[in-house]
């Protein structure tokens, strides 16, 4: 039988202010990109989305990032490789340890927004954060994009990588995003999404925003969950696969 | 033969700014507490004091402390226990993860500052950072004061305690440090406070401020590297401690 | 015809988290306590809530607190009189650049969350943040509790103070307000918030937790507006106020 | 008689962080580019400048800088211009009420680190900062590069800019510096420093690392106060310039 991983991006709120309901998608993911502090997350935020994930069984991931709370990371950071190998370093300790104390563990590792664009292409920084991962745990997956030099760098030094494609982003023909300021980049239709992601994972194969047909690799599918509308869509992609006789589990 | 630990706060530089000598330091002492990002030290600089205690052999303790780096650590703050536990467990996990990436670990934890003098008597706050220390791991030794509050709740849940004695300051007839804001508290000629430091491990014994013999549990002296003169005192410690047969070395 | 000031706190989210609806606020309130960036508050953010406060002819004032965005200002931090304030003088500044820039101002000061509280009765602290609006504009009035310690540091430098009280909170027989940890000291009803609301302002009185009738002296009525039933109430209290023939405005 | 305004940076330690001797800068230059808190500068220490600064006649100029503390604000940051401009706003503001609380003012603005090298040719976030300043008050002058995309934006919108030179640097044959990563990019020798400050504020020019002539256009001298060795050199420019007849004075 065919299985899938389901990953999305949680503990991302900070003090008071919250981001999305990460007590749904729990409910939904196989895999949890947790927040490590740099672009979102308080400790006590991290540790309860810990304690939740813990208890369903879901795998906790570490999402790093550069350090950029006003930006929530989202921000390009011109940071020299041996700065960003021990930014990352440092978050995925600190989210090791708070899984920990909850007796889960970080099992993988996904670089979040500006972090996760920039390593596609830029060697130097796509090398520190696969230098900080080996460093800390060479056992540790990669989660990414296919063809990225972030993989490159991640499979020289003998890491797993982990390829994911996105639920609800509109593809080119060569395989890449179509930008967020285009339109038609985000669908938001859930039973459309969840037909998509149905064919990425039986078929290896998506519709491009142009009608051709792109061939994607795929071990998980990363849903978001940062609204209403976005856990409807996410429960949709579940409940889609599942009806297919599809699998969900973490990735081996 | 007799046996001391030697400890000094390491690592508390941020970016460009730098506090102290830790090379100099990290030739003298035998355990670094190694600030944890959250009233000083950021990962590179952290790491690049992890990997020179890790070549020389010097065991690193994570030194936390309260989130105000604008402060330094050094004022109180008011936060509620179930976030300082989060905050706790976060920065130990953090030092580990740079720890671990240069092939050492964390042996150790000792409050910093306000943190420290807090725990004392705050039985909230001492609650928290020693259930923080139990949760990540249990078999991590707690630094601190003999017969503090702190000591109890680290001692109620299983965890090793580690007496210090402090090499500069002076002592008040009941056991307690005199106040910074007092009159003779920190004493400055290296060849007493060496001599007040041999005193203290070989005899159990120091001489408080009124002249009165003040008996003193030690199994870990602390000593101050935050100006040349504070490694030239360390320094005199060290010789005195050597040169009457002490032996030094980490707390079992 | 009597004439009140109503006052919420406006501009506290930071970067892409958002607390409270600053638009549906800024159509009711007359005065906005804007955040200043040191318990909530990302400048962009600010910005844009003193552009809108600034074409709907509100108030702009700026709350102060302490540097805390990890616990949203609601932590009391022992910070020494100096430190506290240069951080105020530091925040009213910031926030008057931004008003000024939209061609407003910042017309008046109020202390946020632990800060508000400790300088009931701190007396340092209250000093220094009372010195801290006196030595960038001596004109400020500051908005806070009647018999306060902070009223008395204000007035002893001069400064005006303009007494508010909270719409939806119980009141002690005393005056004071109840703790929020005690049942019942957070009113949820529109319409007794209102009927309250308009007591104190026309009768200078409102019904205890106790039943007993307490004297309030009211030149403000804070509102909240981080809820959408917040936002209810404090229509519920403006439309009951406007019914009653009062007039709302900003306090001379 | 010439005349010729001296900036150095100051104010850049943050919280017990010091970097660079402020007292003694203040003794020798005429214009003190003081941070802001966002790459450095804490209000305490901030305030202790502007006091000394207003005490002894030194100008006060905003140094604003992206937010970046880690970083020091030396990495560039890909902040979107609305947020940039907010944050230039909240900077100048902020110094503008320290300065004011001690009877000084801001009498200027000049970029820090990596903004300033990256509005040379972005035009995007060299307008963000420009519209800043023009938005704050059009009357504050900016202090940069010549030939600066950023006093392409900022002279459109009506300010005035001032050209800076740079003691201590090396010189292309295009009037640029040479790269600090190239050898030779640094002067360290206080008389050939003074003898080229001189010969670029009498002749209009300075000798090329290659040993061309370049022309610059001078109204103030840049000299860095961040070692002792540094104070050196800027003592010993001041001390040519009045030697030669140049009177040090702020630009008009």
């Amino acid at each position: 039988m065919a299985r899938i991983d389901l990953n999305a991006d949680l503990g991302e709120g900070f003090g008071v202010w919250r981001l999305g309901d990460d007590d749904a998608m729990l409910g939904i993911v196989t895999s949890a990109n947790v927040a490590c502090g740099f672009h979102a997350g308080d400790p006590a935020g991290l540790l309860s989305v810990c304690r939740l994930a813990a208890r369903r069984g879901v795998r906790i991931g570490a999402q790093v990032s550069y350090r950029d709370l006003a930006g929530f990371g989202r921000r390009f950071i011109d940071v020299a490789p041996d700065d960003l190998l021990a930014d990352v370093v440092y978050q995925i300790g600190a989210l090791h340890g708070l899984a920990q104390s909850v007796g889960s563990t970080v099992s993988y590792v996904k670089p979040h927004g500006a972090l996760y664009n920039t390593i596609v292409t830029h060697a130097e920084q796509a090398g520190a954060v696969a230098e900080a991962v080996r460093t800390v745990d060479a056992g540790l997956p990669v989660l990414g994009l296919a063809g990225s030099v972030f993989f490159d760098e991640a499979q020289r030094r003998g890491l797993r990588t982990v390829s994911e494609a996105f639920a609800d982003r509109a593809y080119r023909p060569d395989g890449r995003l179509v930008s967020r300021r285009e339109p038609g980049a985000v669908l938001d239709d859930p039973a459309a999404v969840a037909e998509r992601v149905l064919s990425m994972v039986t078929d290896g194969a998506v519709t491009a925003i142009d009608g051709s047909v792109v061939e994607v690799h795929v071990e998980s599918v990363c849903v978001h969950g940062d609204s209403p509308g976005a856990v409807q869509i996410a429960s949709a992609v579940r409940d889609r696969l599942l009806g297919a006789g599809i699998e969900l589990g973490a990735f081996s």
